[in-house]
C-alpha cells in the first residue's frame, strides 16, 4: 500500500521582490531537492479557496483537508479554543476574547489592553475569571465555563452545558464605542446572552479590583478591566479523514491552531522536539519524524510555519533562508522514507513580504511519485508551476488527488 | 447548420508506462489523424467530475452529457435496467440483482452463484421468477414486475405501479451474513418492503426446487437459490438533450449501459454491425455510420469501449493497438463527414493499465473545426493537452462547449 507526505509551507507563495531582482523568495532560494522533485513530477497552481479570496490559515487548512470552509468553518471562537489546546465537546460554545481597557462608562479605550500582557498578569486574569467570575455565574445560571488567555491580548471563553452560539458580540470592534450588549439572535439563546452580559459586568468589577491593575496604574499603564467577546461558535462534528479518504493520517505541526484542526479531523498528532512554529524550528527533526510516521500511517501532513512569520515581518532574506532549510530537511526525508511514498508540496496562502499580510494569490502545487506524470517544469515556484501539467486546482481538491494516487477512494457509480 | 461528432474513448487516459519508455498508451500509439486534428485545433485537460474523483462509466457519461451526477444519478438499479434494454417509466423502481447461493438459514455462501451462469440456467431462472414468483405476488400486492438476467450473475428487477424506491438492500454485501430484510426507509415504502421480503422468500423456495439446480447439485455446484437486491432507484424524467441543447442527437455505442443512458436522454440509437463493445469492434463501420448519421442529425456521440477493457486487463500493447485502429476509423470519418462538422475527442475517465481500475486523473480533450482556435499543441495525449488553449474544463461543460460552436444555445440574459 502506497503512502503520501503533504508539506504545507505556510504563507510561502509571494510576489516579485525588487531586492531579489524581481524574483519571489521561492524563485530566489537555492532548493535543489524541491526543484528535483518538481522536475521528476508535475505541478500546477492552486487557488486555496477561489481566485483572489484571501484566507486565514484556519480556513485555508480546512479547505486543504477537504472540508469546504463555507460549509464547515465553525467561527473564530472554536478554532481559538482548539488552538489553545482546550477540548471542545459537541454543544460547547466558544468565544474569541480580547482583554481590553475600558473607562467607567464601559467605553473602550484600548481593544488590546496594550497588547503585551505579562506572564504574571495572564495568571491573575485567568484566576480572577475562573475562580471568581465563573463560579458566581455557575451558581446563578447552572452553566460551567473555562477562560484561557492564549497569545498576547487574545483569549478564549468556552461555555459548557445547555448553551447557544447564537449571541452577538460584546466587542464593539472600534475604540471609543461602548462595550456592546450581547443579544440573543435566536429564541434558544436568551439565557446564554444573559450569562454573557452578566459575565461582562462581573469581569469589569472583579478585574478592576485585581492586584495587577494597581501595579499597572502605578506604572502609568491603562488597567486591563474588560474581556471583549466575539465569534461565538460551536464545534461541529467532522467526519474524520480516516473514513472520508480511508487513510490513517498523522500531523506534524508546531502551531497549536493547525495541530488542533488536524486533531479535530482525526489525525494523530506527532510531537517533534524543537518544532514549535518558530524560525528556529528543527526541520531535519520534523522530516525525520514524518518518515518514521509513514511506517505506520499512510498519510502524514507536515506544516511549516516560519515562511509565514518571516513574510509578516517583511523579511525576504529570512524567508529565503527558511525555504532553503526546509529543502535540506526534505532531502533527508527522501533518503529515509519508504520507497512507495508520494510527495506533495503546496502553501496554504500567499503572504507577500511586500504586503506583510495574507493575500488571495494562487499558490504553487507539486506532486511527485512512482506513477505521477512528469511535465516540463523543473523548478518549484509560483511562475514555473503555472506552466505545469495540473494547470489550476483548488484547495478542496488536493486530498482527493492524494487519495486518488493512494487508490483509497470509492468509485462514484458503477 | 453545422454539426458535431463527440468521440469518447472509454478509460483511455493513463499514467506513464515503464514498458512504453515512460510514455502513456496515447503517447506511444501511432495516431496521425488524432494528432493532425489536435495540431489544427485546440486542446486541454478535463476533470470528468472534479480533480481526484474516480467515476464509474455511468456517472461519467451523465456528466459528459451535461447532467450533474450529484443531482441526476438515479442509482445502480435503474441504470442496470436501462443497460438491459428494459424500458423504465417514471415511478417504476429498479433493483440491481445478483443471483446467489445461500444455505438453509439464508446465510450467503456465494454472492455470485459461481459467476458464470449457463444460457439454459438463465432461461429457467427468468421463467421461475417471471412465471411463478411474480404472478403470485401480483395477486397479493397488485404490483407488477419484470425480472431479467443481464451479464453473468447480474440481473435486474423492475417493479411497476404504486411502489417506492426507499427500501433498503436485501444483499448483505458480504459472504457469511444472512440475507437482509428489506426495510422501508420512508412511510410510503412499507408495501414495497413487504413485497420485496415476500419476493425473497418465494424466490428461495421456487428456485431451490428448479430443475437446473438438480443438475448443478449432481455436478457438485452450489445451487442458485437466491436473488440479492440492492441499489433501488427510480428513473427520473430527464430533460432530453434535444430541448436542452436544441440539437438532434444520435448515439453509437456497443455497450448497452451507455446506449441506454443515451436513449434515456432522448438520443436516437444507431446500430452498427460488429460494434458491441468488444476488442474486435469494427471502428471503420462505426465511424462510417457516424458520418452517415450526421446527414440527418446535428450531433452524434460515438462510444469506444475496448480502450477501457484493455486497461482493466493491464494490456498496454492491446490498448495502444485499439487507439491506432480508432485513429484509422477517424480518418475515414473525416473523408465522409459533411464539411461543416466539428470533432471533439475525450475520455470518460482514466483507467491506467498499471492500476487496472478507474482513477480520478484528468483526461485529455480536443476540439477541431472551422472556427476552433488553433493552439501550439500537435499531439493528442494527457501531457500534450495539458498545455493547450482550454487549460482545464469539467465533464459537465463539454456539451455546452459543443452547443456553443453549433450556435444552438440560448443567450443567458439579454
Amino acid at each position: 500500500m502506497p503512502r503520501a507526505l503533504l508539506v504545507v509551507l505556510d504563507g510561502c507563495a509571494d510576489r516579485p521582490v525588487k531586492e531579489l531582482g524581481g524574483k519571489t523568495p521561492l524563485e530566489a532560494a537555492v532548493k535543489p531537492t524541491m526543484d528535483r522533485l518538481t522536475s521528476e513530477g508535475s505541478c500546477g497552481l492552486m487557488d486555496v479557496i477561489s481566485p483572489g479570496i484571501r484566507p486565514g490559515s484556519d480556513v485555508a487548512h480546512l479547505a486543504i483537508f477537504g472540508y469546504d470552509p463555507y460549509k464547515y468553518y465553525p467561527g473564530r471562537g472554536p478554532l481559538e479554543a482548539i488552538g489553545a489546546g482546550l477540548r471542545l465537546n459537541p454543544g460547547d460554545v466558544a468565544f474569541r476574547a480580547n482583554v481590553a481597557t475600558v473607562n467607567d462608562d464601559l467605553v473602550v479605550v484600548d481593544r488590546r489592553g496594550g497588547r503585551y500582557i505579562g506572564a504574571d498578569e495572564v495568571k491573575e486574569i485567568e484566576e480572577v475569571i475562573n475562580n471568581e467570575v465563573i463560579p458566581t455565574l455557575r451558581a446563578k445560571y447552572g452553566i460551567d465555563a473555562i477562560y484561557k488567555q492564549t497569545v498576547e491580548h487574545r483569549g478564549v471563553l468556552v461555555l459548557k452545558g445547555s448553551v447557544s452560539p447564537h449571541v452577538s458580540d460584546t466587542d464593539p470592534h472600534v475604540v471609543g464605542a461602548r462595550v456592546a450588549e450581547a443579544k440573543a439572535l435566536s429564541e434558544d439563546a436568551r439565557v446564554t446572552a444573559d450569562y454573557i452580559n452578566e459575565f461582562t459586568r462581573l469581569v469589569h468589577e472583579r478585574l478592576g479590583k485585581a492586584r495587577f491593575n494597581e501595579i499597572r496604574r502605578r506604572e502609568g499603564k491603562g488597567p486591563i478591566n474588560m474581556v471583549l467577546l466575539r465569534g461565538a461558535g460551536s464545534m461541529r462534528v467532522f467526519e474524520p479523514l480516516s473514513s472520508r479518504y480511508r487513510i490513517r493520517p498523522a500531523i506534524i505541526a508546531g502551531v497549536a491552531l493547525i495541530r488542533g484542526i488536524g486533531v479535530a479531523l482525526g489525525m494523530e498528532p506527532i510531537n517533534v522536539e524543537n518544532y514549535v512554529g518558530s524560525k528556529d524550528d528543527d526541520f531535519n527533526a520534523a522530516f525525520h519524524a514524518a518518515a518514521e510516521a509513514l511506517r505506520n500511517h499512510d498519510f502524514v501532513f507536515l506544516h511549516v510555519k516560519p515562511t509565514d512569520s518571516m513574510s509578516h515581518d517583511g523579511d525576504f532574506r529570512g524567508k529565503t533562508m527558511i525555504i532553503e532549510r526546509v529543502d535540506a530537511g526534505l532531502r533527508r526525508f527522501i533518503e529515509e522514507a519508504p520507497g512507495d511514498t508520494y510527495i506533495f508540496i503546496t502553501c496554504d496562502h500567499a503572504t507577500p513580504v511586500t504586503v506583510k499580510e495574507h493575500t488571495g494569490d494562487p499558490v504553487p502545487f507539486m506532486a511527485w511519485g512512482i506513477d505521477v506524470m512528469k511535465d516540463d517544469v523543473g523548478r518549484f515556484s509560483e511562475r514555473d508551476c503555472s506552466r505545469g501539467f495540473w494547470n489550476r486546482i483548488r484547495g478542496i481538491d488536493i486530498m482527493n488527488i492524494i487519495a486518488n494516487y493512494l487508490g483509497t477512494l470509492e468509485k462514484f457509480g458503477e
